[in-house]
């Protein structure tokens, strides 16, 4: 996507009551953030948050964390929540390379939509199927390690079940056209609408891991 | 495939050299067969042959053994050995499921080229890469478990992902449409060459396992 600048980008993003500013400060308590002790799932390269948005709408009872790079797309997201009252939902602005300093051992579910695939490859570890980020994810799972993956980019996802099967994770659930699959409650992405009503196949896993 | 009944088919196939009447006297002692000790590679559903004949032509010093259970299929892939003289190749007629008869800690590789989708849920365990045929492949293979699959067909790719990785598989080298991947060197069968001249997607994996 288009990353434009966005004029007050910071502003709008650190008057957000969505937003956590010093994600590093919640390590080992992000239950105390939502209050509860709900589930934790989070989402790495959210874009304009209509997936994460969605996903916390319709599970009250799980708490979400939108994690994006680029002000520019997270600004979309909290533009989208201005008059939206979802208290299980949180954003975090961060290089996800610094996830380890965020979150230890407390995360359920980690969903990867529409990464970025980064075809070259001697870009393949910027890839966040890659096994650098399968190792950085390792101690923010706080039991079962599950990552859910959805993508178009069959080069991507050749690599994802690759990376994941060769560290340990076994895959189930695979479709290989998730619109004309038994698969139920899919929530689109705002890139994933404009696609699949183009006819592009959508890949999608899971992955699990003791 | 149309399976017609081919007339004389077991007369032709009890006398071709070829053929190993009964595998299971042989097990233990298939390099005893091939009079070397060269590795044996197997393809469980070889149909015509056309596959596991030019494998066995472009590498000498391979041994290969083409496995088929219907009579009519391999009389196909016998008519096509009329004139050749391949010492490194012989053909099996036999059930898959009887398998651990035949072999024992002596294969290297199994070849799975577009076998029976058995698409019914029901019938799933007839699917060569479903865990019961894994666990009937467990003590033939020699060292390193190596499984290298092709199919046209995206459930049976699907759910044997799922099956090989949950069963300690490790996977690479996925092609979601070989055709159009760096995979150099396809061997083609005679479904592939009809289906890929369509423009069929053809899904291919390799799957290793100590």
């Amino acid at each position: 996507m288009r990353l434009r600048n966005v004029k007050g980008a910071n502003e709008i993003i650190e008057k957000s009551k969505y937003i956590i500013l010093n994600p590093e400060s919640k390590k080992s308590n992000w239950n105390k953030v939502f209050n509860n002790e709900n589930p934790i799932n989070i989402e790495i390269g959210m874009g304009k948050g209509d997936f994460i948005i969605s996903m916390a709408e319709n599970n009250p009872d799980v708490n979400f964390i939108g994690i994006e790079m680029y002000d520019s797309v997270i600004v979309k997201a909290i533009e989208k929540l201005e008059n939206k009252n979802i208290p299980n939902l949180r954003l975090i602005r961060m290089d996800a390379r610094l996830i380890e300093n965020v979150f230890d051992k407390e995360i359920n579910i980690i969903y990867l939509n529409f990464s970025d695939p980064w075809p070259k490859k001697r870009n393949a570890k910027r890839r966040l199927t890659h096994e650098r980020f399968l190792n950085r994810y390792e101690n923010i799972f706080k039991n079962e390690k599950v990552i859910y993956m959805k993508t178009d980019n069959t080069h991507l996802f050749e690599f994802s079940i690759e990376s994941l099967s060769n560290y340990g994770y076994k895959l189930k659930n695979i479709s290989l056209d998730l619109n004309n699959s038994d698969f139920s409650g899919n929530i689109m992405t705002e890139y994933e609408k404009k696609f699949s009503s183009r006819g592009v196949k959508i890949n999608r896993l899971e992955a699990y891991k003791d």
